[in-house]
Parts: C-alpha cells; sequence; structure tokens
C-alpha cells in the first residue's frame, strides 16, 4: 500500500575523521585490526599497469609551453588539421581524467552543494557514471573479492562486478530498511560468504528511489573503516530529491564521511545530459594514480565536447533551471502517491529520490502470474511501458514493477488512467 | 638508413570463404582440429552476463510505436524535459550498439571503400575504438587465456588485456617481417607458451605504420582459422595510407577474409574525430548478443551528439576532404624521408600508413644512454617532443623513437631543422 513508516530521522552527527592509513596498503580484510582501529582497502594488483608514457610527454609539453617554450611536438597520434568547417567539428583527446577546468568546477560543486572542499587531482572526468564504475571496480578490486550490493539494486553493478571477476555478495533488503542494507545485514552477510572487498551504495537507489540519512551512511562508513572494506558511493541522483532535510536535502556525500570512498557521480539525472555520456568519480589519493592508469589505456579520454558543455552545468541559472525539471518529477510523483489507494498494489519503496516508484503488486498478483506476465500485458493491451523487478532483483523482483517519473505529469496521469482501467477491465 | 626493402608484394589470392562452423562452440584450441579443418573461436564464459532488460523493452516500445500505437513509457531512467535551450542541450541515450541510421551508414563504408557487404545487425557502435577494445577482450576472452600480438604496438592493448587476466604473448617483430607477425613466428611462440585464444593485428600499425597486404593478412587467417584462434583487427588507420595498392589502397580489411574476426574502426583517424570518443566493431554472428550484454552493462549507449555528427562522415564531400588531410600526411611524410641521411639515424619501419614513423636511432646510441635519455634531452635541449619506443615495445623500444606526422607539414620541417641541430650541436 503506501510507504511504510516515515523517513528514518536519527540525530545529527558530526562528520568522521578521514581514515588514517595505520597499514600495508597491499593487506586489508578485518583479521589484522585491532579493535576499533580502521583498516585502509586495497589498491587492486590488477591496476599496476602502465600509463600511457604519451600523455606523460603531453603534460611535460602542456608546462614547457606555459613556460613559454615554443615546443613542436610529434608526439600525438591525432590529426592536427582535426576537421572541415561546415562538416565534421574539431574536438581533440584531453587527458585521461578529464579537463582542468572541468575537474574544478567540479570541486567548486561541492562547495556549493555540501560545503566540502575538494582537490581536483582527486576528481576524474568519466564517460558516463558508467566509466567511472567500471574504472572504479577494476581499480579496487580483484578476481575473487567479494563485493556487497543490496538487492533490488541496478543491475549494471553486478553484471559489470561478474564479468570482471568479482563475486557478488547480494544483501536482499525489503522495506524494514528502507531498502538499504545496514551493519547488520552486513555482519551477517560476511559471517555467511566471508570478509568483503568492498561495498557499493546507491542513495538515491535505483529502482526503489530510497535514501540513506547522514547517521545511516556515518555507521555504515563506520563499518567499512574497521574493515578495510572499499566504499564505493552511487550519487548520480543527488539533487533529485523530494525531502526537506536541510543540509542534506541534496543528499549525503560519501566523501565528507570517507576519504577512502569511491563517490560517483554523473552528468546525466540531475543535468539531464544522458546521451552526451559524461560522469565524474572523486577518488582516494590511493587510486588516483590506478584509477588513471587504467583510465589512460580502457578510454584514452572522456568526450571533449561534452566537458565543454558541462562548464555550463554549475552556474546559478543552470541549478535553478535543474531545480525547476525536479520540481516538475515531484508533481508526478505526487500523482502516483495520490492514486495508490485506486492502484490497489502491495508494499511500495518511500520514493525519497530520484525519480522511480518501485511497489509490489500485491492483490494483483491473483491475477496475473508474476511482474513480469503483469508487465508484458500491460504493455500489449494498455500501451503502458513499466519495469518488471526481475531486472533488478532476482529474487523478489516477480512480485514488484518500477515506474519511472521522469516522463513526466502528463504522461503520468495517462499511465495511471490506463493502469486503473486495465486492471479494472482484466 | 633507409627503409630496408620495398614493401613485400604477393601475388594476388582470392578471399578465402567464410569460416564454417563444425564444431563445439565451447572447445576452441588446435588439438581436436583435423588438419585442414577450420575450428570456429570460442566465445567468452565472462559475456554470459544477462543484458539490462529495460533496453528490450525500449526495443518493444519502439515497435509498437511504429506500428501506430501510443505508448506511455513509464520505462527509461531518463528526464525526458532533458535540457533547456541555450544552456545543455539535449541528446538521450541511444541502443547500447548505437542508432540504427549509423549502423547503417557504417555498413554502406563497406560497400563504398571493400565492396565488402556488411549487416548492419552485426555494427556496433563504441566509444571510439577504445571502447570497442574492452568490449571485444571482454566478450573473446577469459582470464588465463593467452592473446597474441605483435611488439613494439600500441600499449593499450596489452594493458587491456592484463587488466582483465589474460595472458599477453608479445611477437617480437623486426624488419624482417615488417614489423608484423607471420604464421611462422606464431608457431614459435605456441610452441614456446602453448595454444592462443586470440591474435591482435593492426595494419597500418601503430607504432611503426606497417601494413600487412592481402596475401600476408590472408596466411595469417588462415593460421587463426585452423586453430580456434579469434582475430581481432585493428583497423583505425585504414584509409591514412601512402602506398598505390589499387583496390587494397584504403588497408583491406579482415571481414572480407575472416567472418570470425572482431574488425575494430574509429572515427578519430582518418576523420579526424578524437575527442568525440566514437568508433565501431564489425562483430562475428556468435558475438553479436555477447557484445551486446556486455555494452548495455558497461557503456550503455555510446555518445549521442557523436553518433548524430558521425552521419555526415561517409558522403563524397567528406571523403574528398578527409584525402585531401591525407594528402597533407603524405607531404610530411615524405620530408621524413628526405631527411633521412642527414637524421643519421639506423633501421625505419617503412611508414605504409598512419601517420607514425618508427626508427632506430643507430649511430646517435653512441651519444645517448637509450632513447628515453635522448628524447628528454631533445625536448629539454631543443623543444621538440617525440615518443621513446619504449612505450611501444619494453624490449628493443629502448633503441627507436617515433614520431608523428600528423602535426603536418610546417611543423614536421620545424622539427627535422631543430633535430639535426640538436644532434650536431650536441
Amino acid at each position: 500500500m503506501v510507504n511504510p513508516g516515515g523517513p528514518i530521522k536519527t540525530p545529527p552527527s558530526r562528520p568522521l575523521p578521514p581514515r588514517t592509513r595505520n597499514g600495508d596498503d597491499a593487506g586489508g580484510g578485518t583479521r589484522d585490526a585491532l579493535p576499533g582501529v580502521t583498516v585502509p582497502p586495497r589498491v587492486s594488483r590488477r591496476s599496476s599497469i602502465p600509463a600511457f608514457e604519451v600523455m606523460r610527454i603531453t603534460d611535460e609539453i602542456a608546462r614547457r609551453r606555459a613556460g613559454g617554450h615554443d615546443v613542436v611536438s610529434l608526439c600525438a597520434g591525432e590529426p592536427s588539421a582535426r576537421a572541415v568547417p561546415g562538416t565534421l567539428q574539431p574536438a581533440g583527446y584531453t587527458g585521461p581524467l578529464g579537463t582542468a577546468p572541468l575537474r574544478e568546477a567540479v570541486a567548486g560543486h561541492y562547495r556549493q552543494w555540501y560545503g566540502v572542499e575538494v582537490d581536483p587531482a582527486t576528481v576524474a572526468i568519466t564517460t558516463g557514471s558508467s566509466g567511472a564504475f567500471q574504472l572504479a571496480f577494476l581499480a579496487a578490486f580483484d578476481p575473487g573479492d567479494r563485493v556487497a550490493l543490496a538487492s533490488p539494486g541496478y543491475p549494471a553493478y553486478r553484471n559489470i562486478l561478474t564479468a570482471l571477476g568479482v563475486h557478488v555478495i547480494e544483501i536482499q533488503t525489503g522495506p524494514d530498511t528502507r531498502y538499504q542494507p545496514t551493519p547488520e545485514l552486513l555482519d551477517a552477510a560476511v559471517g555467511e560468504h566471508g570478509d568483503l572487498a568492498g561495498l557499493v551504495l546507491a542513495s538515491p537507489a535505483n529502482p526503489t528511489g530510497t535514501m540513506l540519512d547522514r547517521a545511516a551512511l556515518a555507521a555504515l562508513v563506520a563499518w567499512c573503516s574497521l574493515r578495510g572494506v572499499r566504499l564505493v558511493s552511487d550519487e548520480i541522483y543527488h539533487g533529485i530529491t523530494f525531502g526537506d532535510d536541510g543540509q542534506d536535502r541534496r543528499g549525503v556525500t560519501a566523501r565528507e564521511l570517507d576519504r577512502e570512498a569511491i563517490v560517483i557521480n554523473s552528468f546525466s539525472k540531475y543535468w539531464g545530459m544522458t546521451g552526451w555520456r559524461l560522469g565524474w568519480a572523486l577518488l582516494p589519493d590511493s587510486l588516483v594514480a590506478p584509477f588513471e592508469a587504467l583510465a589512460s589505456n580502457f578510454a584514452l579520454s572522456p568526450p571533449a565536447p561534452a566537458q565543454e558543455l558541462a562548464l555550463t552545468a554549475f552556474t546559478d541559472e543552470s541549478y535553478a533551471e535543474r531545480d525547476a525539471i525536479v520540481a516538475g518529477f515531484a508533481r508526478a510523483r505526487k500523482l502516483i502517491l495520490d492514486a495508490e489507494p485506486s492502484l490497489g498494489w502491495g508494499v511500495a519503496a518511500p520514493s525519497d529520490g530520484a525519480f522511480y516508484y518501485y511497489s509490489e503488486l500485491g492483490p494483483q498478483l491473483e491475477r496475473f502470474a508474476d511482474s513480469v506476465e503483469y508487465a508484458r500485458r500491460l504493455l500489449a493491451e494498455a500501451d503502458v511501458a513499466v519495469v518488471p523487478g526481475v531486472d533488478f532483483d532476482p529474487v523478489a523482483g516477480s512480485r514488484a514493477v518500477r515506474l519511472s517519473y521522469a516522463a513526466g505529469e502528463s504522461a503520468v496521469a495517462e499511465a495511471l488512467d490506463r493502469i486503473v482501467r486495465f486492471q479494472n477491465d482484466g
């Protein structure tokens, strides 16, 4: 039915100090840790590939030119007569971690939204958050490592990790923990499967939209810090939030609580730049060089025109425009919440943020075999497309569906009408 | 000195028929192969991750809309109010293998340049050739597999494969085989290391610029076909060629000779669109689904604005413009070849294509410890940047340097003057 309980409110707590390095980088695991002593997570062995030497020389050329030298470069494998006006437009490679102005602009965004100082040298611009996830997983985890994540959750985490030989430990979550992992659930997972190398969190989450507040995130950070577990924090839906949580209303960034966390974000959701494929990662100091080496080999550089465009994302005008679009998401969200009684579904996740509504179908499952059958017939008979939960949760997803209200108010209103008619006529 | 010998000329031969599937896909290796019977290469185990279900529904929505249905989609995790005019520009996700018009345009390019029919369903648009290499290696090879490649060669092949747990078998090449692998060199490598799962070829190659002619490529294809070895053919420098080899003057595409090969190409070099990050792969039928599943998880979609722009790449006007730029590369190349006596270096690779000149330093090494020292001092004392060969060949690269003449005629002329003065004054 309706959202179970209200948001979990916890007393405000102070940010944790950065984790101290007190162990061997190659170590990790909990076994040698004294109680209460933090353990820095490992850097992966497989990230120890060399960076592309050409990139280092390119840096040296830039330094010399900045110093007034007239350098002739026969270095880059890139046509300087790049394009012809009127047809193809010029755009050269950038550095593997992106342009300096954009890295600085991203750092400024953390000052603006979170009051957090970020060194631009630890910002990596990536080819969407997808580019950030694959490089982060390669930099942090080796084959055979165990990494935990919430189910239901974004399937690409699971699938990328699996393809890279990492063992995915799925933490089955439900309404009692707001569909988010907790220290207790992680303890149980370690008891069953063994020590973890990493934990992937998402707040707001896909497909549920649920968020971790400051205390809940701090508790998970503390759990990771004691055990050498690398936290990967997916924050791509920050800013698309519907609560009124004061300083934390955009979301709480793990960067504030854990300097060993990899924070991943994107220009796709709040800024709506999906097709441009541009995102970023905030890296712990120990991962900057491995991440750069991986990026220089796997990607060379993130897309250059998108980086130029993204410089306009952090102006007051742009924030205001995007917040107006978020207000539209809020209206579409309210239509769904108001329609809950007439939908007659089961338990829904509290849709704190993102633009997702994830609900069990409840009584509807007396008439449809599962959510796949429900979604298939809804599309075939009423021309409304929703996603069955099995994409996000192979176990309990057969009872749930995800509605994206990113399509806006009028599409959502029309879809709700059709769904109710479909269910009544069926 | 000068290029050793002329281009290796071989009599024209007929294209091989496509490999026949006569074995178990899971097999591979040479042991069970009857003499003369072709063995289809394997698909990797790790590519058996599920595709993102949302993408399948997106296809179904498109089909229904094409059939006249008024579909309301609450499916995509993508703002439909994507952007505001004047600031951020709208661009949505495309399919994971790119837009249908661009896939068709790429197929048309193979008809135009090579007289080869390509099914657009086997064309995958990727985020640069870098995006194609990582997905191709994931789709074709598992950890522990052995994959051979030429040394000197593009370092990212080696580094991506290594990070993905694949054993790289470096085939040391030199002027006697045009810096390219041969069946004899591959036989020796198998004798030393064991059966191969794959072979990466590049023609024109980086850093040497050397090319495989039709007979040389056909011999390597035949060697692979008998042994279940997956050929990955890097053809990103096709079209930047300086010979007059009739129908093969753009380069010979492995697609014509081997339907089990993965052919990789890019809009970065011939079309000069480096910073846009757009490339493609031609896939064997058995790899289309695994490659798409990987792409839908690792990348979601290639950059959309770049795909739109790239549609203009295959017009007569565009080909003419790009060929004019290649003519400029040819003039810059000739400056270097004409300067060989005054440079006083050692053996150089025949610069058949790309925009690279790779040469041993020869007598210069009496005065410089190695190519790293030579390049460092050339930049510090004469402000000319070249790349020491160690980036491309950890063994013999300490004696060689790579010059890129993509910078054009006047830059090359100035650089040559400075190099000669640097060597004479030194």
